[in-house]
């Protein structure tokens, strides 16, 4: 294979599996494609909903994004659409607009997805993969968690069948409370029934199936996923002929059939500048989540997932999005996983999903006329309850205290100030506080451990030492935020025993880098030993930083001696001490 | 002593001292009071006039916060009043205001004071001394050259008697290379003049007077540093002489006689808002300057400074500047070194400089009528290009090049868009890499050294490996931005030998942290192992970093042990091979 088709396939992964796609991966592929589809119907309308958009554009959302991620997507299992948590950023990027009509509204979630695309787009073609690793895991749990309970708690209108207009989780537990008298009750009996079947449907269903009906575990816990449909199916059923809107039910009424012309989305110039920051956040966001969800899936089958490439995928997903009157997608999880288990073999899986929703679409529409809003949000409250882990609070805690502080600022900043506030906040908690702990390094005082080489904390370990020399181990980089912190430390430890001390040794093996700063701190507890007669040496200096010394006039200035290992310094100090005594 | 004395003590660095204060003290506190306070009158009135400020309030801004630092300071030699680059970022917070009365802009300028005093004060009873370490020494070194640098510029108009409105390096470059022709002879006579004394009185004066006049090193260099006082004598006499202000000679003119009463600026409180963030930025720079010059002089006499009681020092000096009509105020370098060369015992000398300057407030302003303003701006230059160092750049160059991105932000950002962005972005910069370069952390593969119990880099050291087993030394502490990246890394080299290696040691001396989120990569890591047969082993797991993964599970998990010493993980694993074998 010559370089340039290599790097033609590494682009286009497609090139790669379609060459030997076979019956067996189309049985696969087809039979996972047919069960995507039953499901994603009742997804998308309700994630459009939940992003305030008109019901149709979660469907077209969902059709050409997933045929762009088959071309250029690494992941075989990766279903591509709305996602409940991108949905909710959309409505949050969107409602500060102001705009009046629904068009306009339209437009604008196409240009959000249109600007996510080319910043992904754009963030692959950079390598820039690993920017996503400043989403540490506690701020993602946290995240995931926390707007999975604030999205649940902004549909518990459409179960009640009261306007709630506000958007952080405590403002809307108020607007209910204060409201909780006006529910439609016909609302209430909807969304009440399809939450228990939901429920329900989730844990006992597949259990009920294989009792009762004889089916094979596998077919029951898929018939238990597309459980949303049969909800959808029996809600329009009963709406429709008890005539429920009525009695005040709030249903998605006409839905247009058919497929928007493609095309840039119209918007006025002067609201994209504001709409750049939400994208970058929904792009990091979404890739964060999809990347999460199609490793876990590949981790499983030993595949492996290229995170430079699926910045590209993800970038042909919005950009096709935005083209076809769709809003911000990527990867879901439970979407993934059901396509996962139904036993999609490849990305092609995704292709013909796209056919099924085209279809759905085209035809199906008319038949959502009576489907309650109600019924929709249940959908939504079930699926994303699912994603919600308060354990995570308390295993931080037991774990580190850093580390709760992130999630924790993370979980409450969302829910009370918004996704956007709350993931910048976490990043930012997690960032300072890992500063914070590198400026205030450990310093360990070693010894030898009797009867080894080996040199370990005085205070952890029986370990000798000898009352001249000073050796200090530094467990951390020596760097600008720390280099002032560490030349009063060891002056003061040195100051603490004066008379005894002639030799200070730093022992370097967790110095993984001396800055400039530091290195005039260096030079500076050089000097001051020198002047108290003390000498000043350094062992187990790691090759890079060592390379760097070689580069500065330390090495010249250093009292003392550099030893390659603590065991050589420590008894080379007491071999040059007898002989001086 | 009892605490309580103990801690008055801390707070009032002045009981300390006072105690033991005999004649010798008094001796060189009044001579170098003396020299001080001749060298201060011109150096404060220009700096007030480079503050943007009538030159009457650089006076002001030296008599109380001298007596303030002299009760609260710790520094037995600084001398606290206007410095340059403190009154630059003056002119560059009050500028934006748009005040159009001389009074108001007096009054903003004490609120800055004000404020920056109060934000000391706090620190400093917090104790977030240490917050001053994240400007790295490149950082301040870029930031005081570019700061020399702009404001040698920013004088330049008043040597050529021309008017300049810009602020910035480039802009005030282009507006004095377009308005040239317009120049004023007779300013630029007086300038040029002055700065070449002023320059030659630098470097020549001092080697002059010990040949021709048998004078004593140390005379000679103190006359040499009191030039401007000369300057300011001769510029004056000539001016009122010749009657030059009719050829268009700016002078400072009527200075008012007295000192202002003492009390609170009065300033529209909705001002006060947009003084906040640049009184916190002059504080951090200030304090930074002033500590850094403290601790140079203090080590020269053995002494030590405490850098909490310096933000109470500085804060106090700042609040009583506020409360006497000055403007902000920090330890500066010539003035410091000055007092110290000229004697200085204790801080009693700032007190007596102090009572010098009240009385040149008093007594002497009808004098500095005729002083033109010329004269002033080549004291600043000349001061201020001495501060001026662009060796940083080389040094850093060739030490490091995440320290010369610093640098070179800092001042390249300082020099265009003004001293506040610039000193941000330098820390920005400082901040950002030290994370890029913990996130991408260097791993060696390590094998035994010949003879000894110690682990090097093969790549670096003869060593002595076994193809069953394969060591890492992991050159960072592992966090979240750096776990995922350490688990591809880790996989990809086991997967280069799968079929020889059958334990992995990951060698943790430089490891001083392990967060959840890297936590959760070792967890999959060992799994990812154990579905290839391959063992994950720790070994020099330091005290803190075990105590966190006891309080996990990953220890009941790890499917390998972990050892006290790298050489007992190599030896034990080699004969559990053997046995196997």
């Amino acid at each position: 294979m010559t370089g340039r088709t290599e790097r033609l396939r590494e682009f286009f992964p497609i090139l790669e599996w379609a060459r030997d796609y076979d019956r067996g991966n189309l049985t696969g592929d087809l039979t996972a494609a047919a069960i995507v589809t039953i499901m994603l119907i009742p997804q998308s309308l309700a994630y459009a909903l939940l992003a305030g958009l008109p019901a149709e554009v979660g469907l077209y959302a969902s059709i050409l994004p997933l045929v762009a991620y088959t071309v250029f997507g690494t992941s075989r299992a990766l279903a591509v659409g709305p996602v409940a948590v991108v949905s909710l950023m959309t409505a949050t990027a969107l409602a500060p607009l102001g705009l009046s009509s629904v068009t306009e509204y339209v437009a604008a979630a196409g240009v959000l997805a249109l600007l996510s695309g080319m910043f992904l787009v754009a963030m692959g073609a950079l390598k820039m993969g690993a920017l996503s690793s400043l989403l540490s895991h506690p701020v993602i749990a946290g995240f995931i968690s926390a707007s999975g309970l604030l999205i649940a708690a902004s549909q518990l209108k459409h179960i009640l069948g009261i306007p709630v207009s506000g958007h952080t989780f405590p403002e809307i537990l108020v607007e209910i409370f204060v409201q909780f008298g006006r529910t439609n009750v016909a609302t209430l009996a909807i969304g009440a029934a399809t939450l228990a079947f939901l429920f329900w449907a989730r844990k006992g269903l597949a259990r009920a199936l294989v009792r009762k009906c004889n089916v094979t575990q596998h077919f029951a816990s898929t018939a238990a996923r597309i459980g949303p449909v049969f909800a959808v199916i029996g809600t329009t059923f009963l709406t429709w002929a008890l005539n429920l809107p009525e009695l005040g039910v709030a249903i998605v009424g006409e839905v247009p059939t058919g497929f928007p012309p493609l095309g840039l989305p119209g918007i006025d110039t002067s609201l994209i500048s504001q709409l750049v920051a939400p994208a970058i956040l929904i792009s990091i966001i979404g890739y964060v989540e999809s990347v999460s969800v199609a490793q876990t899936l590949a981790a499983k089958k030993k595949q492996r997932i290229g995170p430079n490439q699926e910045l590209i995928a993800l970038g042909a997903s919005n950009i096709s999005s935005a083209l076809s009157g769709g809003y911000p997608v990527t990867g879901g999880f439970a979407r993934s996983v059901v396509n996962f288990d139904a036993g999609a073999e490849t990305p092609a899986a995704g292709a013909f999903t796209a056919v099924g929703l085209l279809f759905a679409a085209l035809a199906l529409t008319p038949l959502l006329f009576f489907l309650p809003k109600a019924t929709l949000a249940a959908t939504i409250i079930v699926a994303v309850l699912s994603l919600v882990d308060l354990t995570i609070l308390k295993h931080a805690w037991d774990y580190s205290k850093a580390d709760f502080a992130a999630v924790f600022a993370t979980m409450a900043l969302t829910l009370t100030m918004g996704v956007e506030i709350g993931v910048a906040s976490g990043v930012a908690v997690s960032l300072v506080l890992f500063v914070w702990k590198t400026a205030r390094p450990h310093v360990a005082e070693v010894g030898q451990v009797p009867g080894s080489h080996h040199f370990r904390n005085i205070h952890r370990h029986q370990v000798l030492t000898d009352p001249a020399i000073l050796t200090l181990r530094i467990d951390e980089s020596l760097y600008f935020a720390n280099a002032r912190r560490m030349e009063d430390l060891i002056l003061a430890r040195v100051h603490r025993n004066r008379d005894e001390i002639r030799h200070v040794v730093l022992m370097c093996s967790a110095v993984n880098e001396i800055d400039l700063s530091a290195l005039d701190s260096l030079e500076a507890i050089n000097q001051r030993l020198r002047d108290l007669d003390v000498t000043l040496h350094l062992s187990e200096v790691k090759g890079p930083v060592m390379d760097r010394l070689k580069r500065s006039h330390f090495l010249d200035h250093l009292s003392g001696r550099v030893f390659l290992s603590q065991h050589e310094a420590f008894h080379g100090l007491k071999g040059a001490d007898t002989v001086a005594a």
